[in-house]
């Protein structure tokens, strides 16, 4: 087996750590928490079937890896929570350490490459990064909805911090952000989130 | 929400139920089994990283997507092992009926789309189908060598069943194909895959 191909191994068998890091999402029916391996597996699907929605044209095949490796570096970083202020506050530190050393596993030019897709996913700023961020949005709302919003109760979420995580879902896709929307005023009227 | 964007989100939410069909193969570290859903994203990723190896130049997005869905007709089909004779012989008869109903939530062109996808990868004839399948294989290996072989132990695998499987992987990839027999060999080496 070549250097190379040993790197790239490697790495593979290391990114098995993120079927371990567990997000505060449930999957559907409420059984147990969803990891990020599965969240990347949804949203990376879904992002292909909703494609046309994007508002610019996007790269899928680029979308789709990006949506795949964009919560590696929680292996050492950790979940961060999407309303919890406090990790919010040390998340791109945390990150940006567990980034290098995880991406050095594989060979320098895939280093680079992988630190950069995941630097634009970031950023926010390209039709992929933004369309990718609508997905990584989108799929963790749609299975608090099925769920019967107990997530947001669980965690007494208002209805300003759901649709200030949601300004990112609007530059992806206006289509996704109305669906989105509908289904945070569904769940505003339940009383599952706590209206402002 | 319009019709198309429902049955799409219909389709996102039924899939979720693949993070609870469970396989053989365990995570590194041997602490539980992997389930589909994980799986699927694990080769997805090693798919793209590997991509240069494949024996044919690949659409590196329609292998993505091909190794995503593969297995979302197991939801109703069940995992079969890779070396269940008996599950083998009725799997595509229930696979054919998971299918039929799964993607008919979608709309009728998607449902069209992701059934050729996933009938390409089955068949097994075209480069991207070829190199997924050396994905498919290469994934739970890597993770039982990892795992000091503990699933083919437990198994009682015979080295003919190994190799059987892996005649895929070398349409798929020469190269993989090569690092897949150098494991192998190391497995049958140290008595963990019975040597024939």
């Amino acid at each position: 087996m070549d250097e190379r191909i040993k790197k790239q191994l490697e790495f593979a068998l290391e990114i098995d750590k993120e079927k371990s890091i567990y997000r505060q999402t449930h999957i559907d029916g409420y059984s147990r928490c969803e990891n990020d391996a599965e969240h990347a597996w949804h949203m990376a699907i879904m992002a292909y079937l909703l494609k046309d929605y994007a508002n610019e044209e996007v790269d899928i095949a680029k979308v789709m890896i990006m949506c795949l490796i964009h919560d590696i570096v929680e292996i050492d970083a950790g979940d961060t929570y999407a309303y919890d202020s406090e990790g919010l506050a040390t998340q791109k530190e945390r990150e940006d350490r567990a980034k290098e050393r995880i991406y050095s596993l594989l060979p320098e030019d895939q280093k680079e490459e992988m630190i950069a897709l995941f630097d634009e996913f970031e950023a926010c700023e390209t039709a992929e990064s933004k369309y990718a961020h609508a997905m990584d949005n989108l799929q963790p709302l749609m299975l608090n909805d099925s769920n019967g919003g107990k997530d947001w109760i669980l965690h007494q979420v208002k209805s300003s911090q759901v649709y200030k995580r949601q300004e990112k879902t609007k530059l992806g896709s206006d289509k996704i952000y109305d669906v989105v929307d509908e289904l945070i005023k569904k769940n505003i009227k339940a009383g599952h989130i706590i209206d402002e």
